[in-house]
């Protein structure tokens, strides 16, 4: 017997007939002896038009009431699941984010999880073997008594975080895609699902443009342990064995996997915006000139490049932001830079970022030199590049996204025999 | 100044326009310097969505899972007429029904407001000068922490109880009709909308058939004192007077009628059955034999004749039931007819309730006597009758029902002129 959460997005309960479907899902965990508690997004479609109402109202609308009005979308779903579950003879309940409560902060709309309270569900799961029906993206913030939402895709975090509450074995998120891949599928078709994948590379892939899991999930599921499976909604409910792992790929600590690879995917992200600021002043406190207004003014920096001074005087400095904060980005900038000191700014719009992640890189050197090469032989020409310890990212002209990526994903052994 | 209670049904909040009228009705009493709180409907045809995905889900629903699934609707209107409201400049936040907290029993679907803390409330009205717009249709029981709602309506009952929670001056229920009629315009083309009415007369009238207003509401504002004013959402909300009256028909104390009328009102209902028990044996304890199992089988009895028995042995009894349960009634006499013993059941679908209602009555001789010799010189057979203080009601063929009425609302001195 396990304790599991089992998460389904919005595609997975876009009608009645789906819903069902996901009834069928919950069934086949609960006739194998598990303990279930499921965490559900609005029907596809709900949350936008709710969203569009609220912009309607007023373009500039209070991030409170945005909440109350969207949350509505897994209210609904949430009793809609619990009444199929009881249709099929499965002891549930609905529970909203107030009802745990399922405590965040109070950032409206993009709020963040502090605590789940797991003790009643783990009472009711365990004596009542009764299925708990969670809505997820939302809860509560316990000092206003209002409702709060955790921003797009934050669904994924709730599963994880209602795992953690309860001591869940794993969480399944059940997705339109069967797992993880090497890379975007559209633009490599030779791109692999993978079996197993560690949190942080897990992360990085999030967080570079894989489109799979909120980055927080991931996170979450790191902190507290809580292994994480995604795998397809549209399997057939009752043609999958669960005492056995179905297609999917499990995101887990790094001992547990199997075999470790020097790079395990590639990510990239053509929403870039490249910026830089020439012949900047190389001295003291010039960096907190340059980013203490952009993150004054919300705009997120990601990569940043600064060489070591020529002259001993002065520098170019490069980083990326968001291409729909490009404009904003050079403003700011420009309205510093007395402030700054430097001579002329550029950027460009036209540029993606390939990022290559796999823990193997912390005990292989030269991997990143691989790629530069093998780039080089190709004529795609590298704007910027950033290091961590298990992934390196490249800056290049978005023309060459496609080819730069399948050239990489050749050149690491990823493609699909 | 005063303080308000706005009451918006779901017509009236059907799209994001229709809210921004709403945010109008509502600045223009703030402008006259009184304090509002505003309840709302769900956007219309959001209800009758949500309780079909419920009924495709399982036609034997868990009405606690119905509730959380249907309770959104209001959810969503409140915060989109809160954020509207900012838009126009006016502070105003959401409360949902477990938030301020409203009260309820536990009949899941169907349940009673039991208390309103308006503490809350009176202070933001007062000290922030802030609008509450409330869910109406919906509470939380608090022994289980669930959401309830009140049933169809329900947001009617909903206002009156908020209004006598804050100590409200009024409670304006806007609605697709300008008021409260004599009877059917459609059926009567010269009925006039009345200006005032007894809490008593509309408590007739309303659950006479009249659909005007929740009948709980009525109840309510009676016991609590809360004038009701039911006026039209379809005025321009910039071209009426806050100070004064506009067309519509306020609800109040008998004392507070400036001119009292025999007859007030005409209201009928054809959604009615009659069924006879012939030759019932006249007993004590008869009645309680054939409408225990009529209240087992949560079927509401409306009138109920019983004859002085001839013979001294047995009697008729005719009583009728809402036309929906007349099959079900039948079987369940029948299945106790051992028990209560009788020799024929007969009954008929195509029957019509007329009632006459008027406060006047009470001090009136001879008011039913008239309706009976004018329905006779017409030929309308008059089935049975029944009486109580300020009404009486006669059960008629179908066929003539607006024969009838006409008939009576002339006889009564109703006509417009």
């Amino acid at each position: 017997m396990a304790r599991l959460v089992m998460k389904f997005g919005g595609t997975s309960v876009a009608d009645i007939e789906r819903i069902r479907n996901v009834a069928r899902h919950v069934k086949r965990e609960i006739d194998a002896g598990h303990e279930v508690a499921v965490v559900v997004s609005a029907m596809s479609g709900a949350t936008n038009r709710l969203v569009e109402w609220c912009r309607e109202a007023s373009v500039l609308h209070d991030a409170r009431e945005y909440d109350a009005v969207v949350a509505s979308g897994e209210q609904i779903t949430s009793g809609l699941l619990a009444i199929s579950l009881q249709a099929i003879g499965i002891a549930a309940r609905s529970w909203q984010g107030w009802q745990l409560p399922i405590i965040t902060s109070d950032a409206h709309a993009s709020a963040r999880i502090l605590s789940v309270n797991g003790a009643e569900l783990m009472r009711r799961l365990h004596e009542c073997k009764e299925v708990a029906v969670i809505s997820g993206f939302q809860g509560i913030h316990p000092q206003s008594g209002r409702i709060t939402t955790l921003g797009r895709g934050g669904s994924d975090t709730s599963a994880v975080a209602v795992a953690a509450a309860i001591g869940a074995d794993r969480c399944d998120i059940y997705t339109d895609v069967d797992g993880v891949y090497t890379t975007d599928p559209r633009v490599v078709p030779k791109a692999r699902r993978l079996d197993r994948i560690s949190f942080e590379e897990m992360l990085e892939l999030a967080s570079q443009g894989a489109k799979v899991l909120q980055v927080r999930s991931v996170e979450l599921g790191m902190v507290h342990q809580v292994p994480i499976f995604v795998r397809s909604s549209f399997d057939s409910p009752d043609s999958i064995d669960p005492h056995k792992y179905p297609p999917g790929t499990l995101i887990c600590d790094e001992e547990e996997l199997v075999e470790q690879h020097v790079v395990t995917g590639i990510a990239f992200s053509k929403d870039e915006a490249q910026i830089s600021i020439r012949r900047v002043q190389d001295k003291p406190g010039v960096a907190a000139n340059i980013f203490g207004p952009l993150a004054d003014a919300n705009i997120n920096v990601d990569m940043i490049v600064q060489n070591v001074s020529a002259d001993g005087a002065t520098t170019d400095l490069t980083f990326t932001v968001p291409a729909a904060d490009f404009e904003r980005a050079k403003e700011t900038i420009a309205a510093a830079k007395a402030q700054i000191g430097y001579e002329r700014l550029d950027g460009a719009t036209d540029v993606t970022k390939v990022s290559v992640i796999g823990v193997g890189m912390r005990s292989h050197a030269g991997v990143a030199a691989k790629a530069f090469r093998s780039l080089a032989d190709r004529g795609i020409n590298i704007r910027a590049i950033t290091t961590s310890e298990i992934k390196f990212s490249l800056l290049i002209d978005s023309a060459y996204t496609e080819l730069a990526v399948r050239t990489l994903h050749s050149l690491y052994g990823l493609d699909k025999s």
